[in-house]
């Protein structure tokens, strides 16, 4: 049935969460509308093992899983999606209002896996995040007061992705329950075609080598001062995540961006 | 403007709500998507009064009002609805999805004011609470897991009415702004944002730059054979136009390319 199994590439992504009642209700709701892969990145202490109490939420709580880094939370995502709140100014990425973004993500998690990724409750996504994502989430609030609760954000984003993704294959959101078992688990994996999107791990890949290639060549100046260098860091890993590049073609970059740093970095 | 109106019509009612967190969260979500009218029903103890801390709900929990009865709280009311969880056995009224019900309770809401009754955490409402109502609203959550909480189960609500209530207005919640640009205006001259697509002369550039970077770094041998590297060319001018650059990012990587270029060619 194609339409679980869309659900089932859809990736929630807890950036810095600090209150573990959070995390819990990020999992009921993803529970209730049968998103089920929940990721957290750097949640503060013991948010994260405190979390585990949530209501009715245990199967996506056991299932969660921690990453040090957002790079490795998406590693195998095809897609990332940033969430922003209302009147952020310095865009520099394409946005689209959830009732809009939802057909994309599900077209998309028909090839790939999908991340959509929330940040802490008092600051949002850093630039840094940001770097990583293709494009950004709008919840489309009220321009005087955008900023939502973290669970109510993840409940209403996963409502409306059930909601479309369901919607034209007549489905109530439910899953099939074997009987005495556990709900199904997507089963497929998601293999990637040559033209499919490329994962994100690789798109990082390419991204550290460009950077290696870039400081070798002197187009970046060898980090002298920190701040300047994470600017640099986060500008490359944008205009490479606006490559839209297939699996195919992200083999064909690795290697010639490969060849370039060896040669340079013999001279 | 008279969507906005019709959004003004609709009340929350919180029925024996227990936790002042999910007042708090209720009122919270309200505000975030335009709802500001709420009622709540015999709080527990001191949960109305502690709700008032919420963030920026300021507004909506300060204007808020106490009742000791449904009946009381709906007095004004032409259409009561009331939510119910998945799996309810006992049901005597009529059942709608959210996203079906959208429509019903905005068009009532042109005439009158409409209420919806959310029950306590424990146990949704009651017999009599439900005796009230015109009909019932279910929030379309997976059968194995219908019970949400309460403060999500409201934002997923308001969020709804407001995107089915806003829409046939034209007023779009959020744009679509194209990276690095302003939201495009109609009618303006041509001249190339630097979001707009690159030109295929500076494609060309780009492509010629990196054939040259690839053979000064043995990535492609030097032309022995004018065959093998007419195909080297062709392929590598497709996977440039693939990358389907802007203006902006296409003048970038002719920068970090002519550097490479020229670190290479001098060893």
């Amino acid at each position: 049935m194609p339409a679980i199994s869309e659900l089932d590439h859809i990736a929630i992504v807890l950036v810095n969460t600090r209150n573990p009642l959070n995390i819990g209700a990020a999992a009921r709701a993803m529970s209730n509308f049968g998103v089920f892969d929940l990721r957290v990145v750097n949640p503060y202490e013991t948010s994260f093992r405190e979390a585990r109490s949530a209501v009715g939420a245990a199967e996506v709580l056991g299932a969660a899983r921690e990453f040090d880094s957002v790079a490795e939370a998406v590693a195998d995502c095809a897609l990332v999606i940033g969430t922003t709140a209302a009147g952020r100014r310095e865009l520099q990425h394409p946005l689209r209002s959830l009732d809009q973004a939802a057909p994309f993500i599900a077209r998309q998690s028909r090839r790939g896996r999908a991340a959509i990724l929330f940040g802490s409750e008092k600051r949002g996504l850093s630039n840094d995040d940001l770097s990583h994502c293709h494009w950004l989430l709008r919840i489309p609030t009220r321009e005087e007061h955008g900023s939502m609760n973290l669970g109510q954000a993840v409940a209403v984003c996963v409502y409306e992705l059930a909601r479309q993704i369901m919607k034209p294959y007549g489905l109530k959101p439910a899953r099939v329950v074997k009987a005495g078992g556990k709900p199904q688990r997507p089963g497929k994996t998601v293999k990637p075609e040559r033209a499919d999107p490329a994962h994100a791990k690789d798109l990082e890949r390419i991204t550290l080598l460009l950077l290696e290639a870039l400081r070798l060549s002197g187009y970046i100046q060898a980090a002298t001062e920190p701040g300047r260098s994470a600017l640099a860091d986060e500008k490359i890993r944008r205009i490479v995540r606006r490559l839209n590049l297939s699996t195919a073609d992200a083999e064909a970059w690795l290697g010639m961006l490969r060849q370039m740093v060896w040669k340079m970095g013999k001279s």
